[in-house]
């Protein structure tokens, strides 16, 4: 009970199923919930485009514009596409269950861990980012980086074990300070820009040697990192349902929005740093060069990279919500534990969100907290199921043929066509920084989802009453393990009469000694259960007991029920002062067809 | 039984009872088994010594070998009074026995304590210098110092689990090997100085500063280091009964023996260093040292330090027969687990061997396998209980006043004061150097001793059925606890109609189509036991159940059975596919008065 004190006081306290209702996202609150892991990529997204380009020089740089632009297109191609997805799946339309329904369980599967993988890495690159803005700003911290995180992710963890609504919340301020912050950057920027010229280039620019030439492969490696800016955009249409009814157009208008404000931040910001003759550098992020080179430091300079590092920090919120949801979704299915299916107590799913958050806080040790390490792994993930998605809702047209199909299908096919070349870019520039390990990953989890589906499968079966003729009659045997004489053994040779007129007691004689002071005892406490001394040469208290019962069995249906008298000791540490009899017995018991194992437990005081 | 039999390859058949009195040592083995402890310490006490010294220069070398010969004589008058203790204790005397008889419990807890702490250190020190001994001639493998000693340690505990007598084979040849290389050092150590005159001076000496005076304080704190030449010798007296008949004869003579080799061989090697103008230096050992003087490196040399490694490793062999058997008397008592008291199927007191090797493993981690730095912690433990069981035997004589009981009362005497004196040189010259450390464990171990004894006695107290009235007599209801219904089930309710014609089912609701569902199939499979439907707004199944159960107990003494249906799939990564729902039952239940539960398994097929 002090456990179950502890978990209210952590949690919150039990919300009723009839709540489950109210706990909706209204437009505003919505947008803010599911636009931080979208939007927050705009705080690394350009970095990444960067870091590739200045590989071949710092002339280089000018091509991070195209590149965002040709980024945009691929936005509102993926924008437009998930829109009528939402039309066709108002249910919610996470990507497993489109390419499941639609082209098949591998394809769904195909889906399903590319996500999953997703949603945890969009946990651990958007906490080492958020971190990283802070240590721009505050070199000191650099060294308590990985700790951070943890801290981070613990907190969102924390959040969205009391609930969505609070979630909620908590999370639609920093989304707004955010887009406020980086429209006031953009804005001011273009007019220093138009009013006073470029910027003298930094003293940085002059160290940078290229160190190869500018191929079209690194061109496209470019565009392939700066694809991470496309991560989180199936997170809305992935959780229609969350919305507050009418949940369909909240959800699509939602989603234009979001296109809009993406759209404008990330070729605003690009742009922007081209302009300024930012040069990429490991000590400090492209934004917080930015933001000191067009605010010159000061409270804006501090305010951009604190609500960078918030939205970063809570752009993980989404994986948050979608992580467990997918999981329900894949369990319910049968190709995860059962348990991912359980609502807690404050209506969430809580297995969810705690695996979630172990596994990330893990990749954070692990990659030391280091976002450019994680992002080859990222981009995989997403666009695979991107492609699965629309390919997806293609053959939906085709085989429907609602209304206006022709130009759904040439929405979506458009879409598939765009997102299959990405995700062959990524997967063919990043091969082997990494997107290597996500393709392994997303093999190993397939075989495991068949696995655990095949054994839900065949459980069934073995249990269905399909076809069953019911049990067989049995008959019944109650032995009372008895290894001395008191007060809990008596009460445990009570309850074994109450279970059946036949009781026996078996004793395990190790020393003929103790045996005779027992027999002696017994005509005053036995209660008439006849009392029946099994030898053993080897001092084993299983062995003689094991062949007695094989005796019992001997001839066809028969249960055993062993009764084994059991004190339970007021404190757990004097748990480790008795012999666990009861335990041994029964771990020896466990896989014996028809041994019933039933510890009557005396309780001590103090 | 796959374990079953992993365990029967690793420590071999079980042995029975009847074999136990055969597992007994001849003098020749029993000496090589008892002998390694006290003998090993010839291979670092002559350092321990001149590691003090040194600190007032080279110079104050040549007191060692006077401290060498007045610890010699502390080790014949320890030797004479435990040659006593064995006539009066012939069936076997360890410390703890004769201080809790002769002076009272208090008085055996500490000297208790003291051996559990000193046994433990004995492992720690030896396999430390074992290790010490190879790196000396092999400097390349100091790195991989605390592995070796993990594995050496592992590979006696092996030893030791598979019994007795193996043990005595295993060991003997060993400590016989190290005698004669001993022997045969100090022999040509000793004609080559008469023969040649001392060697030059190594180079080693000029380089070494004085950093204090040559005080009183300084050469007692070398006389305390040297004393851990000492420890073991009571090793013979606590182990009289694993000796073959004539079992006092046989450890009386074994005792004297191995006084006159310890004599020789640790005074001898004392004065050869200092005759060989050996300085302790921190890569190589002082043994390695005077056996390249002597011998001038070749075979020799290797032998010498290969034995020395060999006898040191299987020294800490004794503390694997000592600790578990002192164990397993303060268990006897009350004062330690009861577990300690279980012989495994080889004769062995198992538990105690795993646990002192792993607490010794740990360690030898966390000091990182130096035997230096373990040695200030070792001598204080020793010399208590010395002091203990000698002053007990002191105590016995003069209330039994056996023939010559003043002549034993001066034996015993002397040997109190005698260790009495080292232990407060050896507290106070050691007290900040890790002293300390041991007489705080001493203290918290005496209050946990007798913490557990308190128990043990207050559980008898309650269990006794002495002046017990008998149970009142219970009524009683069986509940079978229903999530689904499929052939698990079925055979639980089946089950349970064989505990009592009058069990019911009890179905915890948390979503009304499903109740629906489950009605309407129990007409055919409920064979005519009455389902009970429990509402629950928070979807827990725990409350609703328990506050039935409260309800049916209103009226007192009600034992309640919970019948669980639980499938038990085949393989053990499947139990993590399913809901433990039986195991959060029996957790809500494991304290409540008169409720009983039962899970009754299916067995499921692959």
């Amino acid at each position: 009970m002090r456990l179950y004190r502890l978990k209210r006081l952590f949690v919150g306290s039990p919300l009723p199923t009839a709540q489950a209702r109210h706990e909706r996202l209204s437009k505003r609150t919505g947008l803010a919930i599911f636009a931080s892991d979208n939007l927050s990529s705009v705080a690394y997204a350009t970095e990444e485009i960067m870091r590739v380009l200045v590989l071949a020089g710092v002339g280089a740089l000018t091509l991070s514009t195209p590149i965002s632009i040709a980024i945009g297109v691929v936005i509102c191609v993926v924008i437009y596409s998930y829109r009528q997805t939402i039309l066709a799946y108002p249910q919610g339309a996470s990507d497993y269950i489109v390419a499941k329904d639609n082209i098949g369980w591998a394809a769904g599967l195909v889906a399903g861990s590319a996500l999953l993988i997703d949603y945890t890495l969009t946990v651990a690159v958007s906490v080492s980012a958020g971190i990283a803005a802070i240590t721009s700003a505050f070199p000191a911290l650099f060294p308590y980086r990985v700790v951070f995180g943890i801290g981070a992710i613990a907190l969102i963890a924390y959040g969205n074990l009391r609930g969505l609504r609070e979630s909620g919340r908590l999370f639609a301020l920093p989304s707004y300070l955010f887009i406020a912050g980086f429209l006031v950057l953009i804005g001011t920027g273009f007019t220093r820009y138009a009013l006073q010229g470029p910027p003298p280039a930094p003293a940085a620019a002059a160290a940078v040697e290229p160190l190869g030439a500018l191929t079209v492969f690194l061109v496209l490696r470019a565009f392939a990192s700066g694809a991470v800016a496309l991560t989180g955009i199936e997170a809305v249409a992935d959780g229609v349902q969350a919305f507050k009814p009418p949940e369909v157009k909240n959800a699509r208008a939602v989603l234009a929005i979001l296109g809009a404000i993406m759209l404008t931040l990330f070729i605003g910001t690009t742009a922007l740093a081209d302009l300024f003759n930012i040069v990429p550098r490991e000590e400090e992020t492209v934004v917080s060069q930015l933001a000191r080179g067009v605010f010159g430091g000061g409270l804006l300079y501090y305010y951009l990279q604190g609500v960078s590092t918030l939205i970063l920090i809570l752009a993980a919120n989404t994986a948050f919500a979608d992580f467990p949801r997918l999981a329900f979704f894949m369990s319910r299915d049968g190709y995860l534990p059962r348990q991912f299916g359980n609502r807690g107590d404050r209506l969430v799913f809580s297995n969810g969100v705690v695996i979630l958050a172990v596994i990330a806080a893990s990749l954070v040790v692990v990659f030391d907290g280091s976002t450019h390490a994680l992002i080859p792994l990222y981009a995989v993930g997403v666009f695979t199921s991107f492609t699965l998605s629309q390919t997806s809702m293609v053959r939906r047209w085709l085989r429907t043929r609602p209304g206006g199909w022709w130009w759904r299908v040439a929405v979506n096919g458009s879409g598939a066509a765009t997102t299959a070349v990405v995700l062959l870019v990524v997967a063919a520039t990043k091969f082997v920084d990494g997107a290597w390990i996500v393709v392994l990953l997303i093999g190993g989890f397939i075989l495991t989802f068949i696995a655990i589906r095949q054994h839900y499968d065949d459980v069934a079966r073995q249990l269905s009453l399909e076809g069953y003729a019911g049990p067989s009659p049995i008959s019944h045997t109650v032995l009372v393990v008895v290894g001395d004489l008191h007060r809990g053994v008596v009460r445990a040779i009570q309850y074994a009469q109450t279970l059946s007129p036949n009781a026996k007691a078996v004793y395990v004689e190790l020393d003929p000694e103790r045996t005779h002071r027992l027999e002696e005892k017994w005509g005053k406490w036995g209660m008439g259960v006849p009392l029946i001394v099994l030898t053993s040469p080897y001092r084993s208290l299983l062995g003689p007991l094991l062949e007695y019962i094989d005796h019992l069995q001997e001839n066809g249906n028969h249960v055993v029920t062993i009764v084994i008298p059991e004190f339970i000791p007021a404190r757990w540490w004097q748990l480790g002062l008795h012999n666990q009899t009861a335990l041994l017995i029964k771990g020896a018991m466990l896989f014996r067809r028809n041994v019933i194992v039933t510890d009557v437990p005396y309780l001590l005081r103090h």
